[in-house]
């Protein structure tokens, strides 16, 4: 067998057996085939796609390319959610409590963010103490006795998908919905996940800009799941507008601690995104029967106040200190509150890209993977879609350490806000669900 | 500038900008574009194509990126020609003298074979002692004085496409005409043509399989040529059978030879394409006004054995034994001469790259370039498309060194040969000239 070969084969539009795909895939890890192979069949691949088969094979070449984590120890079905990223997206820090409150069990490694999308990973290391990295006989223990634990990603699994992510970044070949699928689903499935619940965002702060992408995507990734014997579904939720209120890192952490203490309402976007999650994860792990039982469970967890301190029994466990969920201002500690003002009406739209970027211009982002974040930094909306705003009132408040950025921030900010004469309809966040039937 | 930015581009179908092919062919030379990068582009653009404008740049960012012949000294135009590779093509051998001593001037830099396709530089290496690796100093010298040389590619020339090749031959990337285009005319322009005459060759023998992609190639180095202001037109030539009756190296210079000596027909397809080409190139220089001009300078430089004696002088300038002239023996002594039959019949087909291969096998083409080449070995056909054979007839005769290979060779020439009962019409081996009126 020859990489040239298999290369020209997916070239001419050509479908790549299992062994072609095993050999590139193997070979890239052991750098039998080099990396301007890789990433000519790569371009090859976003060009001419991939039909379900491959997808699926290269799905499983990569999930075999290094470790896969063992949970069998651990009898009940472990879920997880991957959102595709989004800006203030802080529903894992929400739902994983909250199922694990229910009774589930969610296992889940997460990432750091990348320019304006954040990550779980660098919001939980919001609290003073806490440490993400683990291994897997730490993270299976905390799974099996607390229900819950999110870890960051261990180099050690799917090393094919992080070598041949590094790669696509520098290539052009990160859009593809096969590649894309495959790099998502071997990850899940590496870490053990019986259960998997998407969120596929789309919009302007999304990955994916149009519904259609998003929904082929989605497509994609449940067909993978299924294939694997995995219970897999998706939603499309729309990130028009960002999810929360709060972005940034120790603000996202604030609102999720604020959220299970129920001191936001259950009807934000936030919650809503967060909730329905919580309850298919319940359902497609068989500890809620239907729809009625997940909502009388999640209604509980949430009310006696179990949920958020399974969160907090998760940070202790990560050696976090805890104090801030009694002063939640420990997490936002910053040297100035600056209020952004954009004029009266109705908000007709949150332009959520340059809402997460000017999060990153003041600290809580990172431009390229090496740089350092301000964790207590970014802003906070007080205001959405459909809202409507005064002169005087403030849409958002910018948290800065760093004066020198706050205009240019502020006026991103006020460029996101976009106002009406007319009162605005307001949506749903959740558009549409995908799932086998 | 990004790289990543201009592959993309070129990955969403877009056309590149002067700066960044610039970026990106001098960065590739320079090592801050990286291997992997490039192949993804070229990937991108064997699959998205280039305009004539992107290829036309292209071509001037590959010949900037080294040394520029100047042969300025010389005052005629320097005539060049260029294959796109074949099975028993010597037209160089006898055509470059020829023109030269009609007055025309030849500055040929030449390569060598790979596969079934044979090289100049290998055939003229059959001459005991010569040497074709020559510095700018000494072709400048050889050109004005004899009115011809044919030397080796050197490294200093066109680096850009040297590094681009080797990539694109391990990335499924050769076959794309906006990239073999410039490839070939960068090459062509920076060994300081000014009147370039292309033979295109289509069938099975050649790397263009249909006469449709010949002339979709053809016109893409027309149009190159016209707009760097040379004279450049091309011929589409059928290779479906070999073009001489002689292949290997040995083989090939001693039927050049017989050819410029008068002891072969004028009227052979090698001898039609060859003095065609000559005549083009004597045109096209301005040596001839029109082709009764041409006509007459050609009949005469081969009449008085000029054009032999414009060949023999080139192989003494480049250390030649040149006693193969007068015994010509030398150039094609083996161990062993084994007939081939194959039966009774017209012959209806010659197929060219079975016969190339054939060759290659016997030691006359190397598999990989690093394989050594054995001058004296090849084939010698008997018969060629429209003959008549009769069953104790051989259609070819094959020249062995080493007998182990010779059962295998034989029985690839033997499939070559396709016979018929009726008889066989003889098309021109020129279908059609391509060049702007």
């Amino acid at each position: 067998m020859r990489t040239v070969d298999i290369i020209s084969k997916k070239r001419n539009g050509g479908a790549n057996t299992e062994a072609e795909i095993k050999f590139l895939t193997d070979g890239f890890v052991s750098g039998a085939v080099a990396d301007y192979q890789m990433s000519a069949w790569l371009m090859a691949v976003c060009l001419k796609g991939m039909n379900h088969e491959e997808t699926q094979i290269l799905t499983r070449a990569m999930i075999d390319s290094g470790e896969v984590l063992d949970l069998s120890t651990i009898k009940c079905k472990k879920a997880d959610k991957h959102s595709t990223g989004g800006v203030g997206d802080t529903t894992t820090l929400i739902l994983a409590p909250l199922v694990a409150a229910c009774g589930g069990c969610v296992a889940k490694l997460s990432g750091r963010g990348l320019g304006a999308t954040g990550g779980t990973i660098d919001k939980l290391e919001s609290i003073k103490g806490l440490s993400t990295e683990c291994d897997g006989q730490f993270f299976e223990k905390t799974v099996g006795e607390l229900g819950l634990c999110v870890a960051s990603q261990s180099a050690s699994l799917v090393p094919a998908d992080k070598l041949m992510y590094a790669l696509r970044d520098v290539t052009a070949t990160v859009d593809s919905i096969p590649l894309i699928a495959s790099s998502i689903m071997s990850k899940k499935i590496a870490a053990g996940a019986d259960v998997i619940v998407l969120d596929v965002k789309f919009g302007n702060g999304a990955f994916m800009k149009t519904v259609e992408e998003a929904e082929a995507l989605a497509w994609e990734m449940v067909n993978i799941g299924h294939r694997m014997g995995r219970e897999t579904m998706a939603i499309l939720t729309n990130m028009n507008e960002p999810l929360g209120m709060a972005i940034g890192n120790g603000l996202e952490v604030r609102e999720a601690i604020d959220a299970l203490s129920l001191r936001v309402g259950n009807d934000t976007p936030l919650m809503q995104v967060s909730t329905f999650i919580a309850k298919q994860m319940l359902m497609l792990s068989g500890v809620a029967g239907d729809g009625a039982e997940a909502d009388a469970l999640v209604g509980e967890a949430l009310h006696s106040g179990r949920a958020l301190e399974k969160l907090r029994s998760m940070c202790a466990a990560l050696g976090g200190d805890t104090s801030c969920f009694d002063n939640l201002d420990e997490l936002v500690n910053v040297k100035k509150h600056i209020p952004v003002y954009c004029g009266e009406g109705y908000i007709k739209q949150v332009d959520a890209l340059s809402i997460g970027n000017a999060a990153c211009i003041l600290g809580a982002g990172r431009q390229k993977k090496t740089d350092k974040i301000d964790h207590a930094v970014g802003l906070m909306l007080h205001k959405r879609v459909g809202d409507h705003v005064k002169n005087n009132e403030p849409v958002a408040t910018l948290y800065v350490n760093d004066e020198t950025k706050a205009e240019e921030a502020a006026n991103l900010v006020k460029t996101a806000f976009v106002l009406s004469n007319e009162e605005i309809e307001v949506k749903s966040p959740i558009y549409k669900i995908v799932r086998k039937v």
